[in-house]
């Protein structure tokens, strides 16, 4: 399994408090050694880092550290691989165009039994079940809409293909196309809002601990969500089973509960 | 217009005594200082540095330059800009799926009036020219073969849709999908091999000097393709307008020689 963590703002922010305590739990405070990736939107680009060593280690890691790129979305992964060797090509997170907008995505979980893709449109590039079952969705998504839906449709049909996709087995994910921050939990995903009035919190993989009335403005709102929290002294929500959020501007604009239990493939919601 | 900067080699080679040329001519030696970016492949993967900043003086320009990534097909490109802003999203070289596999494409002319692909599968996430002619391509190339066909079949289908596409305006363009490299000469495109018997080498933008005696071995095959010759005691085979060469391990595996004038867009090649 892997870990995932996603930030969605209301302002330009820099993740690298959150990313220091994350990155330790490849090789140092957990096991998810097997690479790692980080992508930043800039308007409706996109920089993406990858490395396959770990995160704690890795010389790509101390350059995202060091430049403190400010971002409205922004997804990271690290990988203790289940399906796929490990190199650049199954790191993620993955990306791909749909509507003509880059949209990026990271998967906790594992999926067997996937349909086969070889004469898609949309084709993995890599071997892992993730980046495959990512390339379904973006082929779903484009077949059923010619032209970009509302936001609430998007909602909706990723709703119907991820219930599809989860009957393969754990698909836990984040998605984003640089304005909205979707969320799905089939076992663990947790976020909190950081918004006025501002305080300190302390991070849980080595203590670090940070007051954001240094960094924050009054009215700045920044979503965290990650596999397990990542503060010891905050308050995290954790997703249900079976959940989806949808975050915009730091603030959730749409919530659907889960159930126990992932929906079969029967063809409905 | 840009300039462009391809290699191809049957060994992992680092690109940075030619990068180091190449990135004055960003804000320099040259104008070309719209943003800048690079794509080494590795195996299937690509990893890709982009910035808005002149190569030159751009600290991910500089990360580039200290961590020597060793590939066997790299594309840079530094930009000045003639259609879309200068941002993330319009910085080449630019990135699509096809046939599964990672194609990387960079461009250096001026193409108008190309047709609307806002319901097409594969769409422009940008505002450049440049982008859009490559989706354009890649969506031909999926439409013509469901699976990939061999790669003469792809040249021949390359030439195709370049020749359509260049009765839009100038076309140089680097395109490789991390096994081969094919590059299309509209205006100004050079290449060399570097083999043994090695030599010393000039850059004509520092004079900075190699001798690559110190770090080829016997059987190394390099090939450097670019906008105009980066040294000044080699000799560079200048592209005929019109032409099509595909490098394969650092050797020239196809060529077409060029007419003087474009074909035009009469469906047949």
């Amino acid at each position: 399994m892997c870990q995932l963590l996603g930030m969605n703002c209301n302002t330009p922010t820099d993740i690298v408090f959150s990313f220091e305590g994350f990155r330790r739990r490849a090789g140092l405070t957990g096991c998810h050694s097997d690479g790692f990736g980080i992508a930043f939107f800039e308007g409706r680009g996109v920089r993406i880092f990858r490395d396959n060593r770990p995160a704690s280690h890795s010389p790509i890691a101390d350059c995202v550290k060091q430049y403190q790129i400010k971002s409205l979305n922004v997804i990271a992964h690290i990988r203790k691989a289940t399906q796929g060797e490990i190199n650049i090509e199954n790191t993620h997170p993955f990306i791909r165009e749909i509507w003509g907008e880059n949209w990026v995505f990271a998967h906790n979980g594992n999926l067997k039994d996937l349909p086969d893709m070889s004469e898609s449109f949309c084709q993995p590039i890599g071997s892992t079940d993730s980046e495959a079952a990512f390339c379904y969705m973006a082929e779903y998504l484009k077949n059923r809409f010619r032209k970009k839906p509302t936001d609430m449709q998007i909602f909706e049909a990723i709703q119907d293909i991820t219930k599809k996709l989860a009957t393969h087995g754990t698909f836990n994910f984040i998605l984003s196309n640089g304005e909205w921050m979707l969320a799905h939990c089939a076992t663990n995903l947790h976020y909190l809002t950081r918004k006025a009035p501002f305080g300190k919190a302390c991070r849980i993989d080595d203590d670090g601990v940070i007051d954001f009335n240094d960094y924050a403005k009054a009215g700045d709102k920044v979503t965290i969500i990650t596999t397990f929290p990542l503060t010891k002294d905050e308050s995290w929500t954790k997703m249900e089973n079976g959940g989806f959020v949808l975050f915009k501007d730091g603030d959730k604009v749409a919530e659907i509960i889960g159930v126990e239990k992932e929906a079969v493939d029967d063809g409905t919601l």
